[in-house]
């Protein structure tokens, strides 16, 4: 087991930026400038072709270690930010610019690349959960969510299925595919947002996946317009529904 | 035209509650205790067999009376609450009650029902937002919005199809009827929610009518549970939608 290395520290818009690895992965923690004792954890995966210090990633933390007082936590994914690609990685690019290039549907080969990733990806998530928790201002039994969309849900789903730790979720913009079954293990809270004129994903495939989580709490937020046109709302709507699962005392109760 | 005849007044909740007549329609004005002067109006449809002081309605005219600073009205909907029914009223009530009591399916009669009372009280909405509008402290150019679910939403849909004033609504719980035709001229924005499992509204019906609407900006929040467990966050969530259509600084911007 790898412990966590932090290897560089800064202060921006009201948030501790730490950059760390575990072994060979590298993540961002960005935690309250207080210090944020055993504050509860968000992990945050990134979508496909972005890394862990993405705008939407640094924004959503932002919302999040200012609305909630959580620390959040964002790894690379293989193949991504600051990791080399492999020949595969390099084989299922190719193929998907190929097809985005010649306007053809390209969510099976995103549903395979994602599907491949996740099996890289999960393993490393729950060796950095286990580094992170070793940290005295995380702790082994606070409350840890996950957030990630588009192949931040490839990765979270399985990861959620298999982590008992995690105990809140939110996901979305994704094609069921293998998922499903493993949504079907899932029995926290979750948020899913899916848009309902996606023009990748098929409306019917959208609510598939939501339907199939197990979870006795869950709501769909399906907002009009395309795939990349997810409202800023749904943001501030996921730092809320941390609130309520991960926090005890929400400090925006409105 | 009738104007509006306040017949009385009191406080609570940190909010003002007149009651009020507008011709033969008795209804309820909640505000600001600052007098708010000019303030944005949320028009209240309640649900079927409620009334328009149900605890449903004053608690979402507490959340919206502190959380944006508007004004909430309610009237009694044709055959509910201070109005006396007719024998149409009592045939369609005993209609309900004897499918319920009897385990049968009880939506085509609410749905035929509701119509009938959409038919009546579409043109006491628009004579009261008249006479609502004749306050000074609201105003004939102010923002309006709507909110209500279930039977509010059967009177909504016609009514803020035909009211070009109301620019922002919240619907939910119905199925589409004959109300999915008048969801087609609806262009404001919308929020919309739907019980997953509801037992009463196939889901395939809630989200035929949440599809209907014309609106670029459109919200389904889609909750697992049955017809009467829609989540509390969701009246919430229903401030923030007005908060953002309605009021130029929300004063809750988390």
């Amino acid at each position: 087991m790898h412990s966590l290395q932090f290897t560089a520290e800064s202060s921006s818009d009201g948030m501790v930026e730490r950059d760390f690895t575990v072994g060979e992965v590298p993540g961002v923690l960005w935690s309250p400038p207080s210090g944020a004792d055993r504050a509860p954890l968000v992990l945050m995966g990134h979508g496909g072709g972005n890394h862990k210090k993405h705008p939407a990633m640094s924004g959503r933390a932002q919302r999040l270690v200012s609305g909630c007082g959580v620390h959040v936590a964002v790894i690379d994914a293989p193949g991504h930010g600051d990791r080399t690609r492999t020949a595969h990685d390099e084989r299922e690019i190719t193929a998907m610019q190929r097809a985005m290039a010649a306007g053809e549907p390209v969510g099976s080969i995103v549903v395979r690349y994602n599907a491949h990733l996740a099996d890289r990806a999960v393993p490393e998530w729950r060796a950095a959960l286990d580094a992170l928790q070793d940290l005295a201002e995380i702790g082994a039994d606070g409350p840890v969510g996950y957030f990630g969309l588009n192949m931040g849900t490839a990765i979270g789903v399985p990861l959620v299925a298999a982590e008992r730790r995690i105990t809140a979720a939110v996901f979305g913009l994704h094609w069921p595919g293998g998922l499903a079954e493993q949504a079907k293990k899932i029995t926290v809270p979750v948020e899913f947002a899916m848009q309902w004129d996606d023009e990748h994903i098929p409306r019917e495939a959208g609510l598939a996946l939501f339907d199939a989580f197990a979870s006795k709490e869950k709501t769909l937020h399906a907002n009009a317009g395309g795939h990349k046109e997810l409202p800023r709302f749904e943001a501030d709507s996921a730092v809320r529904f941390f609130a309520r699962h991960l926090v005890r005392t929400p400090p925006t109760p409105a």
